[in-house]
């Protein structure tokens, strides 16, 4: 299995006045584990390339939620890789509670330069940084994330 | 056209080191919208329902990016009641900046009851709600958000 | 009186599973408020100065919490420039809600200049910016905030 | 030295568009501290007490700051029990990033009972608490911490 596990615990800010985590917070906690598998393999998501700054914008993020987590609630976060396009990335994310899934998530990014002014540019993703994720890509997700 | 609209700002704390407002805050927004459409009619996301509270725990959500938005931008939210199902609702938003759609996104909602214990159990949405929301529905929203 | 004032809504992110908002959420209101005061004179919290950014770093800041705020409260938060330094600013903040104080605070935040690289570095404020605040400065808060 | 002690790396959403993290994150931290305490003694922040909810709002707080931290610093946080009121504690945090203050807190926080309906009471800590807390009480913090 292909993917990157990392763990995390529901803290108070996490929640709200329903007693669950916000459905926002899911979010965070996926980007949290997409740069904690970066890290693993020596990338961070914004680094000095080539003179400027290369970050890796969303293009498009989704979350599906099927049980509730609560405040100091353990979980684990599972990362992959479902998809390396030219200037994209597609990871996909699973939240394990206890043995179920609480939530399955999408994040797509693209490759930008960033300079100081002016908008992010996107550009093919440096062949170092593809490879680098190999060992995290799964080329056959579940079909109800492709 | 049904669409419920209000505005806000990019505040300091919505960016983040790349400069942009961070993905995640998008749905903040959507919330906030949400919950201003509802109060616009006199309903509220958590009520009180026949002895115990009625609240809308997120079943799916989505967002499309296109453009970052900046500190202090101005951006309008528009927000539709895209179906309603027996026991969920699904709601999709449009973020407009100066004329640019700078994001879209799409929230569904179940209707459920919570008590003091226990999980959120789904309950058929009351009529009152139903009939509440109507001129905010849009049965043929955009073909890509359906 | 000189003061600054503005009105918010408490969201529903705003809040925690003790059902009330959560109180490093103050801190965000509290600069929602000076910005919006700075603006309204035309000033912004991060600006090109002589061909770099200047910006205001926090040094001290400080709550004192009298009266929860809960989902949907609406409140008052008044800013007034409680001191002006040589190279720093001093706010201060009241909430009020229903009439009743809820909460106070205090910003003390370092007029710097940012370059790309290298930390901030404190700077003398801007005659310009100084006179530009010069309506919303009381020099005499109240002593308990002095 | 009766301090408890814990690690947190700067996530990209604690950062800002000036590219440090927020002074309001320094709160957050400060709370995760808080409670990863409690729980290595076995006590959490909302816990069931004689047939009520127990938590503890905050009462006053305050932070000063020596040094930015920026996205990926990796920092510690240090508690102690500064004060053990008849009704309320007393928490001082200290930053520490590569040997060096990076900011120093303070929380006092009522040991509150909360009902569903009427605000939060004040009530004694009961002494199972305060003798829990005891290995993490330091009655001579730095004074300008006091």
């Amino acid at each position: 299995m292909p993917a990157f596990r990392t763990r995390r615990r529901v803290e108070f800010r996490d929640t709200d006045a329903a007693g669950i985590m916000h459905f926002s917070t899911f979010f965070l906690y996926m980007e949290q584990a997409e740069h904690e598998m970066l890290r693993s393999v020596g990338l961070t998501v914004m680094e000095q390339h080539a003179g400027s700054v290369l970050s890796w914008p969303r293009v498009s993020v989704n979350c599906d939620y099927r049980r509730p987590l609560r405040f100091e609630d353990e979980f684990e976060i599972e990362v992959m890789v479902a998809r390396v396009g030219e200037k994209s990335l597609t990871y996909v994310f699973r939240f394990l509670h206890q043995g179920h899934e609480a939530a399955t998530g999408r994040i797509t990014a693209a490759c930008c330069r960033f300079s100081h002014d002016g908008p992010p540019v996107a550009i093919p993703i440096p062949a170092r940084i593809v490879e680098l994720l190999h060992e995290f890509q799964d080329l056959a997700p579940p079909p109800e994330l492709a």
